[in-house]
């Protein structure tokens, strides 16, 4: 859709349709709501005074990218939003030739952009890249690394800061007030205040009149001296929901030709009533009735992140030396419980992955018990701090790793395909899965009294109920579910969520088949694995995690060291990112459900 | 060593006492050399106003910290330093109590500081955590990261800010800019700028007195309000070598118990005048004569680092769409060559590395063609990015990874154990490694022009000269150097590095071995194995990484694959964390000398 000629009469019941559109689409598939609604007039703006087709348009975590599909060509498709082999939920260049970058992880914005403005430099062109990233976005440390070059070399870059007080929780940390602090002209007000002081005392008497055309004066000097001293202009703040104003000033950014943020106030959910304002749970949503803001999803069985969140603070009530750590997703990770009745040990640190397993390192050091509550596919920005600083010292922090396996509608960026990848060659790391809801409690009981490295991962909703007793983590031993004394030859070895997959995938077999949880996957419960070997020849490993020095790689290692005659058959995921849509359909197309395993062990 | 009662006089004598004792040791050594010399009075004002038995005393990456390792009963042994099974060139708690933390990364301090202080309020204690940062570090993510919570949480912290106006290599940034304008007194200037501006414009005629008043009065104005924004207090900039005005200046912050900074200016090398100033090259030493400054190592054949630097700038020279990129390394990576050749297409963008690949991402979208120079074990820092931003966009970054193995004197914190482990698994990776210099020019070649996400790793050091023509990687093939037709069940198969060991361990044979080239890991060359597996049967693994999960792991998952019968041994590392000295006699120690593998092969 071309916008260019559109007058700001028209552009304004553009708005309304893009919201409407939204609302309808949203209510239904579920998604990224109040932050997406919060932009539509930004968004505008930047289609309106920037060239889409020419200048990089660069979404930061892209959670606030619907109206910018909208704007281009996906109007229709839109209702296939988050639906297998429909639109993704985020940027998406194989989309559109409008969506610059993949973007679902956060603050990657401005690294882009920087890229971009060196490329366009080079390439002779006149292109501005565009950033549009939120207040949440500024606290991950990428963010001031790339400032930090873009403010030295002064590359034409307009930055837009959507700041609605409010990264996906509350806001957090010092910059966050600082930036509050701008909205609000309160940084006018605080040097108003130290010249106020200098006038009184060290101005000759007589002289007020003066002083308050110095104070009227004041403000002139700017609000954004961070980042005025980081070499970027600070235009702002302005009203993110005044497309005059909004327009007027991207004009005026544009022209600058060099670093520029403009600091644009809005408010999350605008349009939409009952999201207007600082409400976690309307950042995403499951389909929802629009008239009353009820979910249409009906809660089943409990989460994963439910009983970790129950299950912690059971023993955080008991055990005070406990601490814990989530990265901006509190009600994400259960941790906003222990955040909420015990403040003083539980804390969201903001977008800050790195910063929140080495500072949760040194409370180890002190004597403290850590737990650290991290997706899977997040975690991943923490990788040389677990490295360097948890697993070199050997320190008992526990990672608890939320969404691991494939997470469903948030797709590619948000698949937690790597996490065993990454760790189980790190050494003093022990790496446990739970197979149910017991068996997580036992997890967490465990863990509590661990004395060195330890990642527990537990899988996106609900585990399922399992007709056997729950697992025991006292030492790294394997559980035989059943033996199958008929087929003694096949055992299949699940580790966690695996193992549901395992139990299930033996009902759809015509006879018996041993089921063993793996529970250790390191240290390799190696005695209790010979002992297996010895009455099994054919081991089936399930488990939801890359193939590729995964779970079946970990296997194959021990049965080459002990020489062993087993033939290991893997079904984790493929070498591929996993794309968005319904988990079970994702899991047909890698051909992983139990009725498509079977045939392949039959 | 306690100095709580020594004279400011007698201080000044021990200062001498450590700088003498650290050219005297470091001449003979090695080590890093500049940073610490210019960093004796700050240490000695943290010994004197905190108290080392109970406040954490946390050197940031440490390069800084032979000081405190004089200071902390180290001295006799500090002539073992970086030597095997000697003292270690960081800080390290297994070595002494008064090493808080392993640090070898840079920009993990201040994070460490806030676990540090929340462990000390919730134990009722009343440390204060007092960090050694120098103004290189302040550029990594991670430490804007933790001020973000600090500067929230005010709990008390001190740190001190060595700045040398130089990281490694050059002050690179607006950061670095901002803090050399603070030492110079310029941000007041720039400041007062501003406020002539106002009073010549918009004070009435006639009150030019009154304007000089004001001009004065704004000194009170503090120049470091980027950390005062950020919730922390200002202090400086102080004279780094002056211990009167560090301790008294230090012995205010430890009161004030809220977050502080001090901000000194010292110089590097202060002491030992041949490294003054800004010499990248006594940032980190081999042994060298005290007399003329000359280095005792003689230049032997030409570094891998070397033979990087001079073919990429061949290929830089034809091609203008290469680019690059070095994070703080620029003579460390051999970057230098091609930053001063080619000024716009190479940057530093200093400690940095999440925005130097996803920077890099960009530019390869647009049309260029990234060359990434990054250590092994740095390269940590920038996995996620890796993951996110190069490989799920599939884009044609190559990663040029220096250090690749065990890197000696440095140790545990630097040695390139993981780099294959945790890139293996990605999807649309491609991996390669040269075995010797020929072959490291081909694979740069083979990279130009090669369309996806690549990586190459090489070792520290030379690359031992072969008796065999070059590796070519046009495509995934193995490559076999010898076929022994006498012992056709056995094989020697190398990665990399790797190589060579195979080469020399079937020297050590009584007989011979078929030994393959690898060359490529990922695609693994599936059907030239196949080939060598209808011929051989029994394959030994040489490569410098990682067992779990790495080149042994990866062929065990071809052969479980294809069903073939091949027994497998790798002689990569085993599961631990390499520590410091002379590389050699941490191959004895782990194994893996050739003498030692072929006694495992007979």
């Amino acid at each position: 859709m071309n916008i260019k000629n559109k007058t700001i009469q028209e552009l304004k019941i553009l708005a309304q349709d893009i919201r409407d559109r939204i609302i309808e689409v949203v209510s239904k598939n579920g998604g990224h709501f109040s932050s997406t609604l919060g932009a539509v007039e930004l968004t505008i703006g930047m289609h309106k005074v920037f060239d889409v087709t020419y200048d990089p348009f660069i979404f930061d975590v892209s959670h606030q990218c619907y109206p910018h599909k909208l704007l281009t060509d996906r109007w229709e498709e839109f209702k296939t939003l988050r639906q297998f082999k429909g639109l993704s939920g985020f940027t998406k260049p194989k989309e559109s030739k409008a969506d610059y970058f993949v973007a679902g992880h956060s603050s990657t914005s401005i690294s882009l952009a920087v890229g971009a403005a060196k490329a366009n430099k080079l390439s002779g062109e006149n292109k501005v890249p565009v950033v549009m990233i939120g207040d949440g976005s500024m606290t991950a440390g990428m963010i001031y690394e790339a400032l930090n070059e873009l403010g030295d070399l002064k590359l034409p870059v307009v930055i837009i800061l959507n700041d609605n007080e409010m990264s996906i929780a509350k806001p957090i940390g010092a910059m966050s007030k600082h930036l509050s602090r701008l909205l609000a002209g309160k940084f006018y007000q605080g040097f108003k205040e130290k010249v106020d002081h200098i006038v009184k005392n060290y101005m000759p008497k007589g002289t007020e009149y003066i002083a308050k055309k110095i104070e009227e004066s004041m403000k002139l000097i700017t609000p954004g001296i961070i980042f005025e001293e980081m070499g970027c202009d600070y235009i702002g703040p302005i009203d993110g929901h005044n497309l005059e104003e909004i327009i007027d000033t991207l004009q005026l950014a544009k022209n600058l030709q060099k670093p520029v943020i403009v600091h644009a106030k809005t408010i999350k959910g605008k349009g939409y009533p009952l999201a207007e304002g600082h409400h976690e749970k309307w950042h995403g949503v499951s389909p929802f009735d629009i008239a009353t803001g009820e979910s249409l999803k009906k809660s089943t069985s409990k989460s994963a992140t439910q009983i970790f969140s129950d299950k912690l603070y059971e023993l955080a009530k008991e055990d005070k030396k406990i601490v814990g750590v989530t990265a901006a997703m509190p009600s994400g990770t259960g941790m906003d419980k222990l955040i909420n009745n015990f403040p003083e040990r539980f804390w969201d640190v903001a977008i800050a992955e790195q910063h929140a397993v080495t500072s949760m390192a040194a409370m180890a050091k002190d004597g403290f018990k850590p737990f650290v509550a991290i997706y899977s596919t997040f975690l991943q920005r923490a990788f040389d701090q677990i490295v360097h600083d948890v697993c070199l010292m050997n320190l008992p922090v526990t990672f608890c790793i939320d969404r691991a396996g494939i997470v469903g509608a948030d797709g590619e960026t948000h698949q937690g395909q790597f996490d065993i990848n990454f760790l189980r060659f790190l050494p003093n790391m022990t790496l446990i899965a739970p197979r149910d809801e017991g068996s997580f409690e036992n997890a967490l009981e465990f863990a509590k009294d661990y004395n060195s490295p330890l990642a527990i991962r537990y899988p996106r909703g609900s585990f399922k109920t399992l007709q056997y007793p729950s697992a025991q983590f006292d030492t790294p031993k394997i559980e035989i579910l059943k033996m199958a004394f008929d087929n003694s030859d096949i055992a299949l070895i699940g580790y966690g969520a695996g193992v549901s997959r395992a139990i299930e995938t033996e009902k759809f077999y015509d006879g018996e088949l041993t089921i063993v949880d793996l529970i250790f996957l390191k240290p390799l419960p190696k005695e209790s694995l010979k002992l297996l070997a010895s009455k099994t020849k054919k081991w089936y490993i399930f488990s939801d995690s890359q193939a590729q020095g995964g779970v079946g790689s970990a296997i194959l290692e021990f049965i080459s060291e002990e020489k062993l005659n087993i033939e290991v058959v893997s079904f984790e995921y493929d070498d591929l990112y996993i794309q968005h849509g319904d988990t079970k359909l994702l899991e047909e197309e890698l051909g992983i459900l139990p009725e498509q395993l079977v045939s392949k062990i039959v």
